[in-house]
Formats: C-alpha cells, sequence, structure tokens
C-alpha cells in the first residue's frame, strides 16, 4: 500500500457542482457539523438567499445558512474538493480545481464513467486524486431543492500514483480513503471501501453501459428493459462485453494480473436491476432535460481504453454510436 | 439452368395485398392490358365500387373498374400470384395461395427480407416460386388511392427447386421469369433478371437491415443517417456484417462456392444513399402508421440463417432485439 500525506483534521469540502448529487452530499455533510463551501451557478442567488432544501426518505432538511459561491476564487483552498459536476462540464476542471485546492488537499470525483481521474491528475497530480462511485437516486426540482428518492452508499478507491505512465494502479485503502470515509459515514452515508477504483469502476460500468445507454435508445425505464426478454438478452451481452474490456486493459498493463470483474457480477446486477424501483437512468433524466450525454465519460473512454488494449466491444460501439446521434439531435 | 414448364400466354395475375406496392405494380399491369385480381380486406368496399387510383411522377391514372375480391375463394385460379402483403401477414399464406393459384402457375414473392420463398415453397411446392424485389417509394394515402414517388425497378430471381434439403440454388435466368419481365415490362416497370436469387436478397439486406432499421430505433430519415458520421460508421459496419452473413451462408452449403456479394457493393450503397431523396424507410412508416414491423423477416431470418452458418453478427443481433423492444411496444 502506498502511504500518502493525511488529510488535515477537520476537514473542510468544497463542492463543485450543487446540484442532485453534489446537492444532496454536501447537504449531508453540513448537516453533521462539517464545514462545506458550495460552487453554485444558476442557482447561486436563490441559494445564497434560502440555503438548501433536501426532501429524503431518511427525513426532510432545511439548512437556511449555506457557504455559496458564484466563483472558485472567492472560494477558501479546501482540504477535500468534490467533483459532483456533470463530466459533460470536465472541461471547466483546469480553471476550476487549482483555486480552490488545498496544498496538501485532495480532489473527490464523484463522477461516472471512466478516465476522469486521469484528467483530473493532469491538473492537480496524480497524487492528489481519489475516486468515488455514488449510487443514488436523487434529482433536483427546483434551485436549491434535492429530492432524494433512494440510495445513498458510496465506493471510495484511491487513484495512486501513475508509475510508468500507467494509471490506476491498485493501492488498497489508503488513509486518506478512511479520512474521507470517517466524515461521509458521520453524515449517514455508507462507505465501501474498495481497494482497487480501477475494477470498482468497471464494475459500475456493468450495469451503467447497458442501462444508462439503453435507457435513452428505447426510452424505456428500467422495469421496462427488464421486462423484455430480448432486451434482458442485450443488457446482459453488453454486460459480457464490459467484463470482456475490463479483463483486457487490466491484461494490457500486467498479463500476470488477477484483477477481475468477479464472473458473477453480472446475474448479480441482472437480479438487482430486476428488483429495483423503477426508474429513469440518471442519461434518461439529461436526455428528457435537453442536457448533454455523459456518452463519452460512461462508454466512449472505455470504448477506447479496450480498443488500446486490443479488443473490439461491438455492442458497446453500436450503442455509443446511437447515443451520439439521439445526443447531438437533442441539442439541436 | 434447370427448365420450368412455361407459363400460359397471356397471364392472368392475382395480386394477394392491394396497398402501397400491390396496388401500384396491379394497377400498372392492369393498365397495359393485363387481367389482374385483386384481394382486398378494409378497403374493399371501396375499390369494388370506384376502382383504383394512381399518382405518379409517371403520370396519374384511374382505373374505374377492378376485379376486386375480399375472398380467395371467389377469384379465379391466375398464373402469376403476386404475394404483395406485409411478412407479418405471412401467417394467412397457407390459406391465401392454393386457392387462387393455377395448376401451372407460379408465385412471385414481392417482399422483404429473406427466407419468405422457403415458407411458400411449403405450401405450393418448391418448383413454383420465383422472388421479386422492388425497389420502390410507394405509400396509400387513402383506400384504393396509392401515390407512387420514386422507383419503380424489380429484380426477379428463380427460387429454382430444393434439393437434398438446400434451397435458393443459382437457377440462372428461367423462362417463367423472363414471361413475368415482359408483362412487368409492357407496363412500364424495368425488370432486372438475377440468376442467383439467394445473393440478389443478401444484397438488398445490405441497405435495408441499417437502414430501415436504424431508421425506427434512432427516429431518423436515411439524410439524417447519412449526414451523421457516427451513424454512417455504424450503418457501413452493419453493412460488412451483412455481407459476411452472406458469405457464411453460401459457405455452409458449398465451400467451394464462389458465389457472393461483391465487397464494393457497400460504398456502392451509401453513396447511392447519400444522393437519394431523403425519406422514411418502409420499416419507419409502419412504426409511425403503429403497423407490426417486417423484424423476423429483414432481420431475424438473416441472423438465424447466419447462426446457422456459424457466424455470429453481433450488431445485427442487437439491432434486431431493439426493434423487438420497440416494435411490441408500439403495438400496446
Amino acid at each position: 500500500m502506498i502511504t500518502f500525506q493525511s488529510l488535515q483534521n477537520p476537514r473542510t469540502y468544497a463542492i463543485l457542482g450543487t446540484g442532485a448529487l453534489g446537492g444532496f452530499y454536501g447537504a449531508r455533510l453540513q448537516q453533521a457539523g462539517i464545514e462545506v463551501h458550495f460552487l453554485l451557478r444558476s442557482d447561486y442567488e436563490q441559494v445564497r438567499q434560502q440555503g438548501l432544501t433536501l426532501e429524503s426518505p431518511d427525513g426532510n432538511v432545511t439548512l437556511p445558512q449555506v457557504y455559496a459561491y458564484r466563483n472558485v476564487c472567492d472560494m477558501p483552498p479546501c482540504d477535500v474538493v468534490i467533483v459532483a459536476l456533470k463530466t459533460t462540464q470536465n472541461h471547466l476542471l483546469p480553471d476550476l480545481l487549482p483555486p480552490v485546492l488545498k496544498d496538501n488537499g485532495v480532489v473527490l470525483v464523484l463522477q461516472n464513467g471512466l478516465g476522469i481521474e486521469v484528467e483530473v491528475a493532469k491538473i492537480v497530480g496524480s497524487d492528489r486524486v481519489v475516486g468515488g462511485l455514488c449510487f443514488l437516486c436523487s434529482n433536483k426540482i427546483a434551485p436549491g431543492h434535492i429530492r432524494h428518492l433512494d440510495y445513498k452508499q458510496i465506493t471510495l478507491g484511491d487513484y495512486g500514483i501513475e508509475t510508468n505512465g500507467e494509471s490506476y494502479s491498485p493501492c488498497g485503502v489508503t488513509e486518506r480513503m478512511q479520512q474521507i470515509a470517517t466524515d461521509f459515514e458521520r453524515a449517514g452515508i455508507p462507505i465501501d471501501c474498495a481497494e482497487d477504483l480501477f475494477i470498482a469502476r468497471w464494475k459500475k460500468l456493468v450495469w451503467n453501459i447497458p442501462f444508462n445507454g439503453l435507457s435513452v435508445v428505447l426510452n424505456a425505464t428500467t422495469h421496462e428493459m427488464m421486462a423484455d426478454d430480448q432486451t434482458r438478452t442485450l443488457a446482459e451481452k453488453l454486460m459480457e462485453e464490459v467484463v470482456l474490456g475490463a479483463a483486457a486493459c487490466v491484461r494490457a498493463i500486467d498479463p500476470s494480473s488477477t484483477r477481475a470483474v468477479p464472473p458473477h457480477f453480472i446475474q448479480t446486477m441482472l437480479e438487482y436491476t430486476a428488483k429495483m424501483t423503477p426508474y429513469r437512468t440518471s442519461m434518461k433524466l439529461d436526455y428528457d432535460d435537453r442536457r448533454p450525454l455523459e456518452t463519452e465519460a460512461i462508454l466512449g473512454n472505455p470504448l477506447r481504453m479496450a480498443k488500446q488494449a486490443g479488443v473490439e466491444l461491438p455492442r458497446i460501439e453500436m450503442l455509443y454510436q446511437q447515443l451520439k446521434f439521439l445526443g447531438a439531435r437533442n441539442q439541436v
């Protein structure tokens, strides 16, 4: 295990992107007595004056006063900077991250997809990045008003240090991950600490690629997709390609590695999806609200990594191509 | 070349399915002085009383009197029985064909897809089937009222005789094909006589599978699909799989065969599509009008034949699965 410098105690947090996800976790952290600074765009005036409101099955809460900012240059440097924007906004990160990150702080990437930590590492250094995978159903229903529906847990994984140009080497459960976990658990968010962020991200893609992608192309909820034999079979085939892609990428780095998405994981995910409350995926919500789709982070990056590792994933590629067409037309 | 018995001269025609396609060709044949008998369902009363109307860039025509029938048992047995139904109605053929087919007559299958002749051969005998591939843009805009937009040519191919359980052996340009060609050409329809119906059908699938399928999944015209780089690439990949499927099926019958879709055919089809008037494909018209989709004839049958020949076509399979989902939901 690599040893990184500990984070300061108590830790301060910055939330870049106070939407359904950033607003939820940020509000919970502040509610637990942790100092949180929120970056906002369109909701800035509302939140500065009225604070944040959170509806949740765990209990509703109003935070009448929050530290709200429109510009990172006005924010104090923080110990943990949470990237909670959509990945389609990541071209802004080179400007957003440096001013708000403390010298010994870390960036916590709470975004979907693969390869985002690589981009963040280029900005802040590879030793200052932690990844997080959120399992959360939450919507922003009005400015500063978040409705939490279901789930909330996060899987944390340390990005480690890039060595010989290779990224995502497994680096175990680091102390700084545990410190962040402590803060979130204090805020009532269950945390799973993964020893291997790369595999954790591919595992999440096993679900995200088929169900986010097909929900847009087929205009369907998770329930409708699972109820149709053809679509369930297609989802399973797509999942098999994700597992294949993960294996190829791991093999390309180290042919003797045993890192892998476990084979039974596909069936686990299918059973879990069959049982879950029918809902619109995050990509479908983006599509229906005419926001840009996270096609590159969720499908494009894994596809390109797999291709570089020498494996073609024809169904994922086809889904990517369909989403690129539908996403572009949706923005006209 | 196999020699079949000549058809009688002059020949009488039955049209099973007097819609955009059957109505168009039937009206043109009757206009040329050929005896044509039309089977109708919902439009029967209208056509019996008012005849058929055809709008066309080649000239509008009204046929105030046509032989119209609601039941095949009332029709005289004909020399050429044209199947112009949608393939989704083909479960009716065992009842429709025998009463209307003369002892020495042939069935001319003017439908999309693959494997339809095999089904027809089971009903009337494999030596009594000719296939035809129509290149036609035509709509039925009201009962007995057809609007012809563009194209009209037909590629004819004789089905031959099933030997040792094998179907679609190439059997050259037979006399009966030439007789049918003479009638159509007299009616102003250009005819191309193919020596190999199987390859002719796969060639048509090179266009039909990507553009019919994607037009429904992406809700797009041919023009929109060709204007988008991702979709154009996807169409090309799908075309490559069609060519692969054809090759595998030919190889499975005769490993030494040189029958094939020529390699340059994909580029020819892409260029042709880029230049054509933007239009909604037949499957998209069916989808928009909430009719059943011809998914099995156009994608399911070729997929199953290719699978039996030992080749997987992942993109076509995925398109098939997506169309099955969308088609089923469209019928609710």
